[in-house]
């Protein structure tokens, strides 16, 4: 009888962690209540607290769940990529791209930004987003074949992320794909040089 | 009798504009309340709506202010600069990541994420940041000197925006400038090949 409960309660927890995405990409973080989300689950508020006793806990894990789900997707999309070095980074630009625009960062940026006035929830994210951070990096390397070894290349990489997350703010209130694509078609030179051959 | 006036009306409504980014940048949206600002302002309520009839109306002109107030600074500081080009291109990038960094940019932010589920305020806002994002990109290129009609140039510029606006989200939660300057340092010198002499 223990696996079946174990895979009910994962069950549970999966569909609050992706009500919790869902609520905060509707309603923003302030419209985003513990009993909204329950509600969108189909979770009773008992089951919810038993899972995750505070707000607090419950967008922590939908932050952790969130970034090891993109993670997956982009390994995934990366894995399924063919051609030479020059149109794989091309193709991986645009993967990464689309996730700095996507649902995804936008639960992520209504954290982020709740956080920077919430202590409790701000110190809990600090060390949970470290490791996200250095996690996204590594992934961003391994898409690329980036070698770190090369002088710029470190830089090159970190600046590409924070590019990508200044274009994901850019896009938050209109479609900024357009220009966003112009963009990213001259960086995409730079990076082909910097990351060599 | 109309000259003073006119001139306490304009001191009442910096007073209340000031007091709308202290606000949001100590206590977030949801906490940067009519009723929270006007006691910071000093300004009663009766006065408040006079001037600014509804929240929208008193944090759009704030997000205005807020953007003419930074680009003056920025002009100012440019202006003051001594030393050859790539020095000064080194200094304006520090001043644009100072920009990104400070207050100015945690208001703003706090009002573009407000503004993704709130349609009143992003149907006025989007093309208040628009004209914004204009004004920015063309003392960017003011500041440094650009010559737009060489190729790469205006993506260059873009992204450096860009690369700004994910440094400023970057350092939303902690001091992220150790980072920031070495990242930076190496953006300097890709900017300087680009923009030529």
């Amino acid at each position: 009888m223990r696996a079946p409960q174990q895979e009910r309660s994962r069950a549970t927890q999966q569909r609050l962690l992706e009500a919790t995405v869902d609520c905060l990409v509707l309603h923003g973080w302030s419209g985003a209540t513990t009993t909204v989300i329950a509600e969108r689950a189909g979770v009773s508020r008992g089951a919810q607290l038993h899972h995750y006793p505070t707000r607090a806990a419950l967008v922590l894990a939908a932050v952790t769940h969130l970034a090891e789900r993109r993670a997956e997707e982009i390994r995934k999309e990366a894995a399924a990529l063919t051609g030479d070095r020059d149109e794989r980074l091309d193709r991986v630009l645009d993967i990464l791209a689309a996730a700095f625009t996507g649902p995804l960062f936008v639960a992520a940026l209504e954290v982020w930004v709740a956080a920077r006035t919430d202590p409790e929830l701000r110190d809990a994210l600090v060390p949970l987003e470290a490791r996200v951070g250095r996690e996204m990096h590594r992934l961003t390397v391994e898409v690329l074949s980036a070698d770190e070894r090369r002088p710029g290349v470190r830089e090159a990489v970190q600046a590409t992320l924070d590019l990508l997350r200044g274009l994901g703010v850019a896009n938050l209130l209109t479609d900024d794909s357009h220009r966003r694509g112009l963009l990213l078609a001259a960086w995409k030179l730079q990076l082909t040089t910097i990351l060599g051959t």
